[in-house]
């Protein structure tokens, strides 16, 4: 007598059972999942599988949200956590919200004019077909509700980037104001242009634009909206001294490769989910490519970082783990094994150099957010040209003019919004907190609390 | 010849095969596995599918066990660390094995009273067609090993949870007594009422106690077994005195965040496998409805706590992802994307003022366990009547009465059984540490050992 | 016209499609995909479902170099914990490129002596079948790339436990060039006498040496290496004094209980994915053997520690889980739920005897790597033994004799090699810090950095 338990997957076409059920009696049921997906029977164990491994994917994309909020609290002083965790929580509920209210249907509008069209609510996605194989067409092995789950822990990752290059000196409203823009409407339009079938599709003479999970539209978009949001905001104070730069220290390593690792481990959904189907062929070689970029990432930013500062350099090998993700992300999908291992070296070495250059031109980047998404989601970009693999008897199908234009646009897009509507808050309420409030820590003076107490 | 790790999954239908085997030699060892179905071969690859996600699933469930660990510790003392961790230890290790050797078949009684009927240890569940998808039915597409540890998984929850409200001032050796007769016997005599097929399959008017993966039966009954629990044993010292509440801060914020996030991220597994197959379209409702009401959740309490405390509140907001999921878990595959922003949304209030009000009616529990499981546990319950989506030309199955009647029963049980066996020991053998010890801490009054050491 | 994201899973079987593609439009894909299996296609599903969980498996062994990462920098000082990250980052990341350079081939080398065969670098897994059911014959449910990935996440697995064994004195660059050598050099030669095919598979009388996900060739491999590494190395100064053994205290245990459930959570896809294949029935069966195996050894580990020790003590508690672990991992396929808790039991009792005899005799382990992975490995290895099922008509396979010769072979292999490599790394080039560093610790000392700071 398990029945209300049991049966409660097939609603509403389940009929109440009796317990111990003989198998006469709920064949049916079986037969009535089957028929409930029409024409698309023929391969429901596929979608199924497909489907399975989507919102598992989008689980595990959920899981990087945890990995930014404690990389970004690792990387910065003690006395800004709570505001950094509050910021995080934040970002994925509001993202989250927002994405299900308008997000969705503006990123996939449907058949629109390429560049902008505004979407509503979410409605009934299981209805019409939504959770049938017919959603979306065949490379779209998921219902309407997988869909949008995978899609919806993606959008709140650009705003989360912002979060941590802006850290330690922003203020809290108008920073939930810009994020709550940031992903709710305009990471949506930008990403329309690609995933939306907007006109990023005709680049690359007509063979459309290669990113494959996001290294443009997410995770340069995130970087360069960060650069934008940190040249209105200014530096830290302290940092940018008449002696020169002062390094100011993170506050708890552990924390911060808790969330590196856990960003990897995410990437997994990140990348592997954007198979966007089980197929297995694809989606072994996603994972190997992703897995290898990432460690020679680590290997190239650590051989990198122990040659321009004389130690091994934990923070730069973090780091090298992500810069090799994020270029491998455009084109996980399309390089070889060796590939890349190349693409990620080559990330691993960027990421290095690229954080030195901005803190020599007193940009003030506390987690390294502009270089890890913003120029390693150029590289991946481009190297999804490069190292192409052309099938014999095909032709090369991306060129580097065309992958450039691409990225390009997005991440001047991404720039040019946020510096508008930052600067545009800047002047109604202000974007930075006082001196006196980054001086004390922004967890004492704006949440009331430490993030650390140790009364014993 | 990789031939000893490749055909173990087999066992014990594998032969050893040569290396480079060909079609014809191991294509009957597949046709043996599907041969070994029975009846059931029609279904094996749906079966396969939603049983990989069963153990999943399971995998997630477990870890919201370090969600809980970590949330505990992170929310009390410093000098109280250690003993939550220990405490956390066992019950995850007292809760499975109990489960074994008594749980699972007292929860899954199969014809019984509907009240009580205690089990025995499980046997070979792969035995007598345990491994097929005649195993309980069409609903529940797993084996009879799937089927254990997924519930072996939720089981040792509720003890869980009255951990965390009892913290810093419980005595180990009673809490470790207590915890393991709730979870090895009253939490699946309380769960047979309705997952067991009891009593409660016949509210609603014969339709049934709508409680979907557990609101009432893992969450309302943690919640009230700890409530039961903190009136037995009395505030931690300090915290009421003549001059007012003197709030005792919590020690590692990133830590209490980890853990909320890790909660989150294993309720996809809680509610998720709760769906009991992989069909496609609870599954995506099942996951969206899910995030949607832990987003909103987080949002309403941060949006209260603002207005009530004057400021942007961190633990109120990881309360309010909870309290979301709290109150989703009871009707997650039978309301509307628009139903579970408004029921998060709705619970991330609650439990705000919820908080403030045991606080001021001094019922002391440091981590919010009571308002998060307990009151937002009868939120979800209701809420399943309140926004069931009825479809065209059905009629509406659930009712606020009933639903209610279910939910104060198994409060009721938990509370009861709980304030009257914790009170026993409280006779024989004390329920609570000394006045030195709780001023010492825990750590190293019980355990000999800080949590931290700065040794350098 | 989401054309682009949607079909990419094809590649490169995608044609363009309009978007809102009609059925007959993309069923053709589908087809595609099916005819892609070529004779494998009546397997197809199965086969899609298998490999999924390969992947997942991959990703959750992958997240227990995070576990291995914090467990050991939690159980260590404060002063050491970048250096042990440092380590830790570095060993996934070589351990995973050298793995694509010339340990997957030398693990896997196809028909070879038994003994040795070095493999070069792998290439396209995709080609030549690599993507279908005929990849690897039926045991192995998964494409080439789906292989690769999951060995590869195995292999740095033995280096990470050397790595706890010698924390707080190695030199680092001697650590990283032995760990790159016995990563990426003897662990595939040494696993490819069991899982390539090599001489194990005559052990037991022929009936081949059970070793089901690697309690020989991957724990006491590791833990035999470290042995052999502690001796080279010897005690952290300070630890053995003339009055006796001087504990040096873990520096943050919450750090640590996050590592050991992480691990137990990576166990899942560690001993789960080497079922090799989603086949229902020994999934099943493995997730809970290994589950109740954990769970009481943590119960053994705590009741004999707080025998011992008169307290209960967290530390081995959280080793208990880690050592019924190791203990069940060559076995949880053979055996039964009485069965593994009785084994884990065991180990629980064995890793506290182990840990407090290894101290005695002045053997310097941080972290119980000794004990956890070598002794306990062999305890898995006579487990299996011991504790096979035997179906009824059928046969014992394994002895205890067969299986003692094919650990201690293993075991030895791993000792001797490392003794020797690590002693002429001695000889060369030291491999042991200064006294100064040693005693200043090595993160600032090498990294020139602390791994916390506290700056307000």
């Amino acid at each position: 007598m398990r029945m209300l338990k049991k049966l409660m997957f097939l609603t509403p076409l389940a009929l109440v059972a009796p317990a111990m059920a003989q198998e006469d009696e709920y064949r049916p049921d079986y037969d009535a999942l089957i028929e409930s997906q029409g024409d698309y029977a023929y391969a429901f164990d596929f979608f199924t599988t497909s489907m399975l491994w989507t919102v598992i994917a989008a689980a595990l994309v959920f899981i990087m949200h945890l990995g930014f909020a404690t990389l970004e609290a690792g990387l910065t002083q003690k006395k800004n956590t709570v505001n950094i965790l509050f910021k995080n929580c934040f970002i994925i509920a509001i993202g989250v919200v927002t994405y299900a209210l308008v997000g969705f249907n503006t990123h996939y509008p449907g058949d629109f004019n390429g560049w902008f069209s505004l979407g509503g609510m979410i409605g009934d996605l299981n209805a019409d077909g939504g959770d049938t194989f017919g959603y979306g067409g065949l490379g779209l092995a998921m219902t309407g509700y997988g869909d949008f789950i995978f899609q919806a822990m993606f959008a709140a990752t650009a705003a989360t980037i912002v979060s941590g290059a802006v850290a330690e000196r922003v203020k809290l409203p108008t920073f939930m104001i810009f994020a709550t823009i940031l992903v709710g409407f305009w990471y949506p339009v930008v990403g329309s242009w690609h995933w939306g079938g907007g006109w990023l599709g005709g680049l690359n003479g007509g063979n459309g634009f290669k990113d494959f999970a996001g290294s443009a539209v997410v995770h340069a978009f995130g970087g360069f909206a960060a650069l934008a949001c940190v040249l209105v905001l200014g530096p830290r104070r302290g940092k940018y001294t008449a002696e020169g730069v002062k390094p100011i220290l993170p506050h708890n390593l552990p924390l911060a490769a808790i969330g590196v690792f856990l960003l990897f481990f995410g990437w997994f959904g990140f990348n592997g989910g954007s198979v966007l189907s089980a197929a297995p062929g694809p989606l072994g070689l996603v994972f190997t490519t992703t897995t290898l970029a990432a460690c020679t990432g680590a290997l190239g930013a650590m051989a990198t970082s122990w040659v321009t500062l004389k130690k091994p350099d934990l923070s730069m090998t973090l780091n090298g783990f992500l810069a090799g993700l994020v270029g491998i992300t455009a084109n996980a999908d399309i390089v070889s094994a060796t590939g890349a291992l190349v693409i990620g070296l080559i990330a691993g070495i960027i990421v290095v150099l690229s954080v030195l250059f901005f803190d020599k031109i007193k940009i003030d980047d506390p987690v390294g957010a502009i270089s890890v998404h913003g120029i390693c989601g150029i590289w991946g970009i481009l190297a999804a040209a490069l190292f192409e693999v052309v099938p014999e008897g095909a032709e090369k199908q991306f060129s580097i003019g065309g992958q450039l234009l691409g990225v390009v646009a997005v991440g001047a897009a991404a720039f040019i919004f946020s510096f508008v509507v930052f600067f545009i808050l800047k002047l109604i309420m202000g974007v930075r907190v006082s001196e006196e409030e980054e001086h004390e820590g922004l967890d004492v003076a704006e949440h009331g609390v430490p993030a650390y107490t140790d009364h014993q």
